[in-house]
């Protein structure tokens, strides 16, 4: 089995981290899961981007076994499986240290849903987990972190496609979608929608969320049933 | 009858948006209206910058009917007809998610006019609309929109070239003008004058507006019968 | 007599401000004074930064009449000309609306000297105009810009070449130096010092000045008699 | 003896600071020490970064006498010197007046460690030093500089390859690692760290330091002996 499509796939989308200003040096990576087989294909741990190719991509089984590849998978590896083991339907996962989402996670945040912009992508505010605790940061730490993403939208009813994203506390945003490139849209979505969160906060400090019915007009006409957005 | 000429200028139009930094993606929207027939020339919904030409332009009857185009025409097409209806001096129309006036519409407030810079295009504090209710929200939501927007500069006597911009309770600002160049300044202007007038609040939160008579002056020698500013 | 190469060098300045992100359109205009003469060449009015060519440069003399070009010269000429007339040591002159200078003149604050960044370059706090009166807003408003410039740093004891900066209240920031190149490099510095004085702020709100020892001497490094930095 | 290869890496770390957007004109300088004689190798004082070859490198003795060169060592050599000669294990310094770093040393607080951007370079909070008395100011300054980063550090018990940054109060950032390569890096990361450590800050005024397990967690997992990110 041969997963040369995919990791070109994952190499773009990890090129395309930088490019939109999301990551600098080597912080974050972008992962895909194949459908087919549940194999999941990341970024190596710490290359600088200008030097990577195709073939330094990793390929894993779903327990974090290498399947093909000469190099170390991301030091996130860990998180990403949890999150894909718990959410089926997803099929790429985005981690940065993007400036304004980072922002939200070390200040232990949700970021509320202020406007437009962020009801396109995200059906309610963006929640940022609880803080790992003494024994799970100790633990296995990166699996612990994605076990908290799950444990947060579970225990709020979140579904993972009505919410494509969430913040790690103390530490930074994590994203998700149906692939690869979805994941990196959505990290750029946040990216964006933080920054103008805080900005909206800084004019009127006790601002409330927007109101239920426009939140659910902006996501639906864009991810409901009866979308009437774009040219599909 | 032929829109050639426009749908070029249109597409140029749009595609400065992401060159002025105002969109990310495919946010934003730019439209025009030929003088001669009433017709209006908008992008289409959803593609990619990088991927339009002339010929994905749509061109709409006053009514909304498609006249010339293979694509369906930007889902903001309806607020964008509403403002033509009621301004009958604006031949051109731009919205975006741009940075800074996006939070401040997310905030709900108007930005009041604190310098000259604000001054030489915005005679006043740029308005923010009532935020729409829920059945204005679930019914034609892109419509009562443009609504809002003209309902909002009526109510304050707003003459619309004197205001060529308001913003959108929750969700972002629209600027018109006399073309679509003329309304694509104006979102450029918006976004710098939204950015400044943002600092200087955090610099002096109690600061009240400019004196009118300075508002009145910069105003003036841009706009008015006596402009005498640049070349003409 | 024929200003050809300070033309030349009125132009290069121009077009140095948009490449230094202190000028978006045609917002921005430097001058220069031609020491031997004492005509001053300034920009054209209004016209875009990327069609002027050296001569659309318009050469003045001290009262303001045309003595070389075909364009009008920039509607704030006669600011220029009141500075040029009250501090006989200065060569150039730079008017923005760049974004942070700008913000705190809208505020009406002066610009704290918060660190040495600020000390190599101004030797106090920026000083704030006050605002001008209905009379003199109505009246020789440009004039009377530059009068109310003068007037602040007289009333204050300030040597112009020590403070090479002023913000206009409710506008924004003029500076000027030896020369034209001069006083658009005191213009860049001037909008990074607000820019970090409005960020220390927040981090401190009661944040005081910087001890006047080291003011002294990080100006005094750089512009005293015994000035040891660089390689003079 | 010949420094040549070292003073190649010094000028391509010194270039990488604009490119990084560090430094603005000529502020801001890097240094590296040859590990075998002891000689530091430096930018020279005030050149423009575009007109620097690796000949305008300067190398001087420990003392600060020149070895090689014919240009003025940087003004803030003695600052490099005394650095190298407290903290025997570093091999580059770097200084910059970089925007958002530049804004804590002017509050004159210390970054406090806000989240695993922070902790994977950082490990406790960037400090700032005390003020410098006007004796010191006054005296030979830039050693002074160096001896309050030094003093700072050993009141605090920190290990400067645990910590390989500073603020100066009222002045701005120096940074330090294994090489100057490595020195760079920091200074690029406290930038981006200071950034994100303001911005939590307004969302979150009150907020406490993030919890000292996973601040060693993060730090370790790439410093300690057990580091295991990256391929090394």
């Amino acid at each position: 089995m041969s997963f040369a499509a995919l990791k070109e796939r994952v190499l773009a989308a990890n090129l395309e981290l930088p490019r939109l200003g999301l990551v600098a040096f080597t912080w974050g990576n972008v992962s895909a899961r194949d459908a087919a087989s549940g194999a999941v294909v990341i970024k190596p741990s710490g290359l600088p981007y200008e030097a990577m190719g195709r073939d330094d991509m990793v390929v894993v089984a779903p327990d974090g076994r290498v399947l093909e590849g000469r190099r170390k998978p991301s030091s996130d590896l860990a998180t990403h499986l949890a999150l894909y083991r718990a959410f089926p339907a997803i099929g790429g996962i985005v981690h940065t240290h993007s400036t304004w989402a980072t922002a939200w996670a070390q200040a232990c945040r949700d970021i509320p849903a202020l406007g437009t912009t962020h009801a396109d992508y995200f059906h309610g505010p963006v929640p940022c987990t609880d803080a790992l605790s003494e024994a799970q940061t100790r633990g296995a730490y990166e699996h612990e972190t994605g076990v908290a993403i799950v444990e947060c939208l579970r225990a709020r009813g979140i579904d993972p496609l009505a919410m494509p994203a969430a913040l790690v506390a103390h530490h930074g945003p994590f994203s998700w979608g149906a692939d690869a490139e979805a994941a990196v849209h959505n990290a750029a979505v946040l990216e964006l929608v933080a920054q103008m969160a805080l900005a909206s906060l800084q004019l009127q400090p006790a601002l409330p969320a927007m109101p239920r019915h426009l939140l659910d007009r902006h996501f639906l006409r864009k991810h409901g049933p009866g979308a009437y957005y774009g040219q599909g």
